[in-house]
């Protein structure tokens, strides 16, 4: 049986030395695992644990349920020198705790710029209006009449790494490339509400606009409202959170997440951009020259190695060691993800596990066996449309150090001898 | 802009008064909608939202988000009456307020036989025992050392619309076919794990056990053991739920939720099946003649509306109509889904939306335009092995009413001509 819970240090020891000494759990193959398995019954305490002799709680204590006691570092987290107010910032998720591609709807990063707003969705409206044919002002209520559709996406602020771009700065996957999340949305395509309301001819911009007291609004293009943008109420099953817009927030597929905008009350059409601040003193990218790159939309194919990592450092000493991570791109499927463990001297496939759906996360995994001495880990991921994930450096050339937004530069990670994991450049 | 919340019921009036006198709002072609949107912009309230016009709350408020307030009743119910006691019942999922194909976490039904046991996972150890080579223990950290796969399968307990077999009786999905839901799994293939500890040339059975004090245990097959049962220990990217069996539960794809134990603690290898209690007094389905059906552990293909339904009645009158649902297979991928309107008169073609992954969720929409008469709904769904759900008579036929399992039966809602629905049966 499973050990007791009043002597499980001293257990674990008996069980590691058992394990040591008798080599007999090392199976062979390509699957087998240096673990602390062991066979020999005899090491095992004779209690067993509380739980297995008592009665847990009933159905009735979580109407809405909740993570395990023991999971309660599992949280997102904020930095609080990074912005001026806890309302105007970002609550990182923490990438190094999860797997799979779906982020849990109570860790998904949020980036506010006048805090949560907390809406009625009895009272929240959608209003059209400028360049159509008939004004419109929808209630929740309208919208879901309108056809559904159901697609995950990755969303990803534009500023993420962007700290990074004068040199390693902070130490976890949580803060330099958590600005993302990955949900299965549930919405109306904007496509159908803009037919409601009639696109006259010179119709070419639409400006989404928040309901929040930031009042956030982009310029976005026609083309990409009718392509694939959405209307979302829901995600990953259930009505969006208030943090991500609730009730009803744009979806703007591989674009940057300052324009799916949240708690979204009117999208005015228009026939040229309007350079709102969020697009000219905000999310435009600052060159060595003086000049913006302007419009910079789509975010371009990225990964990063989310275990080890800083906050994930290898506990378990020498032997099988799965690294794990994420890769993404604005421009479909994530075709390949290679991994160094010497700082880019030698490159390996890994392997990508789980729905490899268009510009939604991709799960991959390196398994390898650590001989204990310093790595330098990078990933590198490659696109749909061959786009290979650039170095910092390479970025640097092109781009220089003013920039805040876009760097989807490698990252590298440098496991140090007792593993522990730090964030470093190389060149 | 969006309608004061001072004065909404007078503006939503107004709205819908003025939606009525234009008519304009109603567009053509095969999208639109008979929506309350409107013309006339001179009817908005001079106000502006209470939320566009104050800070909301801070990063810091909430480092593991939570729903709305405006959604605290979309929670898991429980039924009182159908078990004697709160640690050994069922907790039922929402689907009415669902969408898509993943449930959230805090929304997937539980089951328990004992509570819920609160593990701590360093603590927690999985043995392997039996018909193997060398018994191993291993810790959660072992098992996380194996290779990771990422899956999305739905989990049906196999007394999920047990309630019904009797005639029409609970008002409302979330109880009648509420003992489902589906969400990504990440975990090891049990067959790297039993690869570990060698197995015997006579293993054929194995006896997962769980690590609550009910020990729940069932008899697999080994060769669905090294098909495709996991060893999970995330579920939608984080840690299992400790109602989910945090911090290690058994996937069994495609079957009865039952066989999927919880807080595993040991799986035995045999030769022949334990005929547990779980398997002989429960989980069998008794027949007319007084015999049993044995080993009934595949969960056949079925499906359900989800909207409307008794707790989501139609409350936007005549006019298009959005109706959604849910279907499933647990031998594969659902290939279509019929609606009826008439009580079976007359099909029409559901459109599947979403992913169509095997033994997984998928969401089906049927749009129409309710002309405000009765109507009495039904879905019908055909998996990927030519599979035709049946109507409740025909499993009548064959089964008997003694049975409380594996009712996958059509299920008809009656839509009065107020919108409300009512759960009931036609012959």
């Amino acid at each position: 049986m499973v050990q007791s819970t009043n002597n499980s240090s001293v257990s674990r020891r008996d069980l590691l030395k058992a394990a040591a000494a008798s080599g007999g759990a090392l199976a062979a193959g390509s699957i087998s695992v240096s673990a602390a398995a062991e066979s020999n019954k005899e090491n095992l305490p004779p209690n067993v644990a509380d739980w297995s002799t008592s009665l847990g709680e009933g159905v009735d204590t979580n109407p809405y349920g909740k993570p395990s006691e023991f999971e309660k570092d599992v949280v997102r987290r904020s930095v609080r020198w990074l912005t001026a107010s806890t309302e105007s910032s970002v609550n990182f998720t923490p990438l190094h705790e999860l797997d799979g591609i779906i982020t849990p709807n109570g860790l998904c990063f949020e980036r506010h710029h006048s805090g949560v707003a907390e809406v009625n969705p009895t009272d929240h409206r959608l209003m059209i209006n400028g360049l159509v044919e008939k004004p419109l002002i929808f209630t929740m209520e309208d919208i879901m009449r309108f056809p559904r559709t159901n697609k995950i996406f990755f969303l990803e602020c534009a500023a993420n790494s962007g700290m990074e771009w004068r040199g390693a700065q902070l130490n976890g996957c949580q803060f330099t490339q958590g600005m993302i999340h990955c949900v299965q949305y549930t919405g109306v395509r904007l496509k159908y509400i803009l037919e409601e309301a009639g696109l006259k001819t010179n119709a070419k911009w639409l400006m989404p606009e928040g309901g929040d007291s930031a009042g956030m609004n982009r310029s976005v293009p026609l083309a990409k409202a009718l392509d694939d943008c959405l209307l979302a109420f829901k995600m990953n099953g259930e009505a969006l959170r208030p943090e991500q817009g609730y009730p009803l927030r744009l979806v703007v597929p591989g674009w940057e997440g300052n324009m799916w905008v949240k708690w979204l009350r009117r999208i005015e059409v228009g026939d040229m951009p309007w350079h709102t601040r969020e697009e000219t003193s905000k999310y435009t990218d600052l060159m060595e020259n003086g000049k913006s790159r302007r419009f910079t939309w789509v975010m371009d194919c990225k990964s990063v190695i989310t275990n080890p990592s800083p906050q994930a450092p290898i506990n378990h000493g020498k032997g099988h060691t799965v690294l794990t991570g994420l890769a993404w791109s604005g421009q479909g499927t994530v075709d390949r993800v290679d991994i160094t463990l010497d700082g880019g001297k030698n490159w390996h496939a890994a392997r990508i596990d789980g729905p490899r759906l268009p510009k939604a996360l991709h799960r991959f995994y390196y398994e390898f066996d650590w001989d204990g001495s310093p790595l330098l880990l990078q990933s590198r991921a490659v696109d749909s449309t061959g786009y290979v994930q650039p170095t910092k450096d390479e970025l640097r050339t092109v781009r220089g150090t003013n920039s805040i937004y876009h760097n989807n530069g490698i990252q590298t990670w440098h496991v140090l001898k007792n593993g522990e994991v730090e964030n470093v450049e190389i060149s």
